[in-house]
């Protein structure tokens, strides 16, 4: 099993608006072989920045990659960064593989 | 569903020994209200550190944090700290809200 998390800082103030572009989001995932779950999840805050965290679990590394090079990859991300800036900085991708 | 993650930054060549560890490691988490699944993952290396993260799911923060003031959470702290340093500094925690 593999977690695939993309870390999003976010400008204190622009959270409700960061979650409607997600609300809002197609991503084509349910038709993705080796796809489980998707969440959007809520980390902790600074002063400076709210932190978000994208978290898909997938049945392995190599069905997230196969994923990325994907049509269904290109059409989920194709209004990627057409929105006003809500974002401190490019999201920090980490992938995981469950070992225990 | 709450998601409780520490982040553990291992010393390279000190990976076995930390998997070790939490192989033989009893948590006690299985009698805990609240408490959905538990992982232990390993995440990205860089020539400094290994990344690995625990990761473990919560009907809610509020039981996560009852297990951190509880008999079994300190039974399942009990030995932490005595084995041989295999961690570049401390854990950091991060606790993630479900929103979507």
């Amino acid at each position: 099993m593999f977690i695939a998390m993309n870390r999003f800082k976010i400008i204190p103030g622009c959270e409700n608006e960061f979650l409607e572009i997600w609300k809002n989001r197609e991503t084509f995932l349910d038709e993705v072989p080796g796809f489980k779950e998707f969440h959007l999840l809520s980390g902790p805050t600074t002063d400076e920045f709210s932190l978000f965290a994208s978290h898909s679990i997938w049945e392995s590394r190599q069905a997230f990659e196969a994923w990325t090079k994907s049509d269904a990859f290109r059409k989920a991300h194709a209004n990627a960064g057409t929105a006003k800036p809500v974002y401190l900085g490019k999201p920090e991708f980490e992938g995981f593989e469950v070992v225990l």
